[in-house]
C-alpha cells in the first residue's frame, strides 16, 4: 500500500504543476483554477513549479502560455485537465507521453451523463501509463498546507449592490480532512467550516472515481500526520471489501465520520443519476460501518457536529454520562437525547451525592440544586458554582463525560465560567461537549469561547448529547480493539505540541 | 371561555401594574423587572400606569415607592410579585382587598423545592379573592406590542473585556408566540429568534403552573389576532381532557408546534425534579398530539424550524413534493429526510418531463440536467435556469410543495435567483421552503434574502425536507377537518395586510 500514498500524495505535494485549459477568460473553470495556483505562489504557499497549458493562449496572469504539456521542458508529475470531455484522451496521451504521475480530471460530461465510453478510454490510457485519475467529474484537491487549491469555485462574488462578498471560501488549516464524491456538498463543507471557525488538512472530490477510490484517499490520509479526523460523504461504495480493509486500519488511529446518502429508494435513485452509481441497500452500509469503526452521521448538521467533537476532545471509553446546568429544561432535553443515544445518564454515586450536599451546606451552590444528574444549579447559579459543582463531577471515577449546559442568560452567570471549566478540564482530562443557546452576541461569544479552549460548543442541548455520543462510540470501539491508550497517547501528543 | 380570555389579557394588556419587591438594587430581579416597564414607558411602549411597592424605598429610577399596594390610590389591575418566597402570602391577601385581577408571581422556592403548603396557601388566597395567578417560579410575560416585559434577566451583559454585549434580546414584533414552561428555555428562545430576525407576539413563561394553565394561554392565543403560529415547550400537561378540548379548537385556525420533553424515563425522572410534574408515557403524548393538530418536534432545532416554516408559508393540503437543485449531493439528501419524513418524491408526470426536455432543447437549462425528482441543474445552472425550471413545478398540479436547494457556491449563479423564485411563487401561491449550505457572507445573505422574501431558509437540506413535511402534516390535518381553505383565506388576508 507504500505505492498507494505515494501515488496519492503527488495530487496534494507535487513538484510541478500543469493547468490543462488554463484560460484568461475570468469566467471560466481553468482561470479560476489557474489564477487559485497563482495567487498561492505570490502568497509563498505554493512553492511547486506551475505551468499553463493551452494553445490559444501566449500567457495568462503575465505567465507565459505552452501550446501543449509537450512544450514544457522541465518535468511534470501534476495535470489538472480542465479541457472539454471530447479533448481529454487526447490531453491525457500527452501527458502519458511527458511521464506525468497523476492527472485530476474537473471536466464533466463523462459516465456521469452516460458517455461510459469516453471515461473507458480515459481510464485505458492511464492504466497503460501508470498515470493515477482522480475524477473526472470533480472538484479535486485543496490543500492549506501546501497550496494546491484545484478549485473552480470563485472565493468571492459580487452582489448586485457592487459588494464583494466570500462565496466560496477556503478554510485555515486544521485537523479535519474532507473526503467527498459529491463536489457540491465539498463546496459546501468548506463554507460551513470555515464559517464556524474549524480548520481543514486536506480537501479531496473525487466525482466518478474512475481511478482513484475513495478507500485510496482515506489510506493516504491515514498517513498524512496534519490529518486527524476524516469526514467522508459518500453517495456509493464500489469495492466493499477493499473499503472495510482500509477503514478498519484508518479508525484505529483516526476516526472517520461518513455521511452516506441514498438512504431511502427514492433517494437511492437520485444518487444513481446523479453520479452513476448504484447504492445498495442502506442496512448493509451502517452495520458494515460499524464493523470497522466508521461512525456514521445522520444528517449533514451531526456530520459536522461529530467531527468536531472527535477533532477537539478526546474519545470516552465508557457511557455514563453527566450532565450539569443551570437550565432545567434543557437539562431534560439533553437526558432525552442522551437516552435515544444509548448513553447512561443514570444517578450518581452516595458519595457524589455528598459532596454535593456539603456544597449546600457551604453556601458554595444553591441550597435548592438538584444533585442527581442532571446536577442543575438553578437559576441562581455563578461562575463559582458552576467551577466547584463540575470538579465533583471530574472526580467521580464512575462519570466518563461530562455534558456543560451553561445557559448564559441567568442574572448572575459571568462568561468566566467557561474559563473555569476549560482549566479543570485540562487538570483532569476527562470528555467535555458543551451547549449554550442563543443566536445573539453573547450565545456566540460563550460558545466561541468554548471552542478556542478546546470544548467542542453546540448550539442546542441535542446537538451536545450527539457530539458525546460520538465520543463514546468511538471510545467503546478502540477500547474493545485495545487500541485506545494508544490512540489517547497519540491525541495528548498533538494537543501539547 | 370568554372570561378566560378577558383574565389571560390582564397579564398582556393591563390597565395599571404594580411591581411589587421593586428594587434600586441593580442586581435584584425587582429592580430588572421595573427598569423593563419604566424603560417601555419612556419609549412610549407601555402605556399603563406604573407603581413600584417597597416599603424599604422611598422612590426608584426617580419615581415614588408605595410601601405596600393598599397604599396606591388608583385601581391596579395586575401585580408582578418579586418578594421572597414566604412573603408572597401576605402580599396576596394585600393585592385580594385592592380588588387586583391577576399576579404574575415569579418569586421561586414553591412546590418546585418541595413547598407545597406555601403554594397551596397562595392558591387558596387566589382562589377566594378571584385573582388569576401565572407562576409561581417563572418569567412571567413578554409583549412586544403592549411593552408589558418581567423578564429579569438583563437585556446585556458586560465582558470581562468591557464590551457590553446583548445576553438576553427582547425580540421585535412578528406572528410567533412562546408559551413555556422552563424559564431557562423561554430566554433561550428569545434569544434565539432574535439573531435568527424572528419576531414575536407574546411570550408567557408559567412556571409551576399553580393557577393558570398552559389550557388557559392556547385558549388566549387563539383570539389574539397578533399571534399566528403557537410554539409551545412543556414538561407536562395535567388536565389532559380540558388541553385536548382547547387545542382542537386552536388548531383549526392557527398551528400548535410543541416540544414535549422527558421522552424518556431518565429525562421524566429529571422532568419531575425541574418542576415537580409527573411526566407520563411519551406515547400517549404523541397520539394526543396527534388527534387534535398539534405538531411535535423532535428536538429544539426542528422546533424553530417548524415555527419558521408555518409563520412564513401556508400549509400543504397533499404530500407530493418537488425538489429542485443545482447540487446533486444535497438533493439526495432531501430525498433522503422527505421519505423519513412521509413525505412522496415521485417521478414527476410525463407531461412534466416532456417540459423540461423543452428547455433542455432551447438550451435554457443545461443538457445534463437531470428531471425526474429532484431536478438537478448541474453546476452549470444559472439564476434564468433556476427561474425557467421552477416554473414548470409551479405549473404541474402534481407537485404540492417545492424545496428549492439553491447551493451558491456555482460559478454562473448570482443571487437574485432567489427573486426570481420568490416572484413566481408570489404568482402561483404555492408553498415554498429554500436551503443553501454555508456559515461565511454569501450562504448568510442568501438565505437572509429568501426569508426576507417570505420563503423560509433552512441551513440544511433535512432542515427544509423538515420544514416542508411540517406545512403538509398541518395541511393535512385542516383538509381532514375542512377547515383549510378557511385557514387559506385567513393566511392570505395577513400576508396581503
Amino acid at each position: 500500500m507504500d505505492t498507494t500514498v505515494e501515488q496519492m500524495n503527488t495530487f496534494f505535494e507535487p513538484k510541478a504543476v500543469a493547468v490543462i485549459g488554463a484560460s484568461r477568460r475570468t469566467m471560466k473553470a481553468g482561470h479560476v483554477i489557474f489564477k487559485n495556483f497563482v495567487i498561492n505562489q505570490r502568497r509563498n504557499l505554493f512553492k511547486a513549479k506551475l505551468y499553463p497549458v493551452n494553445p490559444n493562449e501566449k500567457s495568462i496572469l503575465g505567465i507565459p502560455c505552452y501550446p501543449s504539456i509537450l512544450d514544457i521542458k522541465d518535468e511534470v508529475d501534476l495535470v489538472v485537465i480542465v479541457v472539454p470531455a471530447k479533448i481529454v484522451p487526447e490531453v491525457m496521451k500527452e501527458a502519458a507521453k511527458k511521464g506525468v504521475k497523476a492527472a485530476a480530471i474537473i471536466t464533466s460530461g463523462f459516465s456521469e451523463v452516460g458517455n461510459h465510453e469516453l471515461e473507458k478510454e480515459v481510464t485505458e490510457i492511464a492504466k497503460k501509463s501508470g498515470i493515477r485519475v482522480l475524477g473526472p467529474n470533480c472538484l479535486g484537491v485543496f490543500d492549506s498546507k501546501t497550496g494546491v487549491d484545484m478549485l473552480f469555485l470563485p472565493e468571492t462574488k459580487t452582489l448586485t449592490t457592487g459588494d464583494e462578498v466570500v462565496a466560496t471560501p477556503r478554510p485555515r488549516a486544521g485537523p479535519i480532512a474532507i473526503v467527498t464524491q459529491s463536489g457540491a456538498f465539498g463546496a459546501a463543507a468548506l463554507d460551513y467550516l470555515t464559517g464556524k471557525q474549524m480548520g481543514v488538512s486536506k480537501f479531496v472530490s473525487f466525482g466518478n472515481k474512475a481511478d482513484v477510490t475513495a478507500s485510496e484517499m482515506l489510506m493516504y490520509l491515514l498517513h498524512d500526520h496534519l490529518t486527524q479526523v476524516i469526514l467522508f460523504y459518500s453517495e456509493s461504495i464500489d469495492n466493499g471489501r477493499e473499503f472495510m480493509e482500509v477503514a478498519r486500519k484508518v479508525t484505529c488511529k483516526k476516526p472517520i465520520v461518513a455521511l452516506k446518502v441514498g438512504r431511502s429508494e427514492a433517494g437511492a435513485r437520485a444518487a444513481a443519476s446523479h453520479t452513476g452509481s448504484i447504492a445498495g441497500s442502506d442496512e448493509i452500509y451502517s452495520s458494515a460501518f460499524k464493523q470497522v469503526g466508521v461512525l456514521r452521521a445522520n444528517d449533514l448538521e451531526e456530520f459536522f457536529d461529530m467531527g468536531k467533537a472527535l477533532a477537539f476532545q478526546p474519545p470516552v471509553s465508557g457511557n455514563n454520562v453527566a450532565i450539569i446546568t443551570d437550565a432545567g429544561g434543557p437539562g431534560i432535553m439533553c437526558v432525552d437525547e442522551c437516552v435515544k443515544q444509548g448513553l447512561n445518564v443514570k444517578k450518581f454515586s452516595e458519595e457524589t451525592i455528598a459532596k454535593y450536599e456539603e456544597l449546600k451546606k457551604e453556601g458554595k451552590i444553591p441550597r435548592f440544586a438538584t444533585n442527581y444528574n442532571p446536577v442543575d444549579l438553578t437559576g441562581s447559579v455563578t461562575s463559582e458554582m458552576f467551577e466547584d459543582g463540575i470538579r465533583i463531577l471530574f472526580e467521580d471515577p464512575e462519570v466518563d463525560g461530562i455534558i456543560v449546559l451553561g445557559l448564559h442568560h441567568l442574572p448572575a452567570l459571568q462568561e468566566d465560567f467557561v474559563d473555569r471549566v476549560a482549566e479543570l478540564r485540562k487538570k483532569y482530562n476527562k470528555s467535555v461537549v458543551a451547549c449554550d443557546v442563543g443566536e445573539t452576541e453573547m450565545a456566540l461569544h460563550i460558545r466561541s469561547r468554548f471552542d478556542k479552549l478546546g470544548i467542542p460548543a453546540y448550539f442546542s442541548p441535542e446537538d451536545a448529547a450527539r457530539g458525546m455520543a460520538c465520543l463514546v462510540k468511538y471510545g467503546i470501539y478502540l477500547n474493545k480493539h485495545g487500541k485506545f491508550d494508544h490512540y489517547m497517547t497519540a491525541f495528548m501528543e498533538r494537543k501539547n505540541r
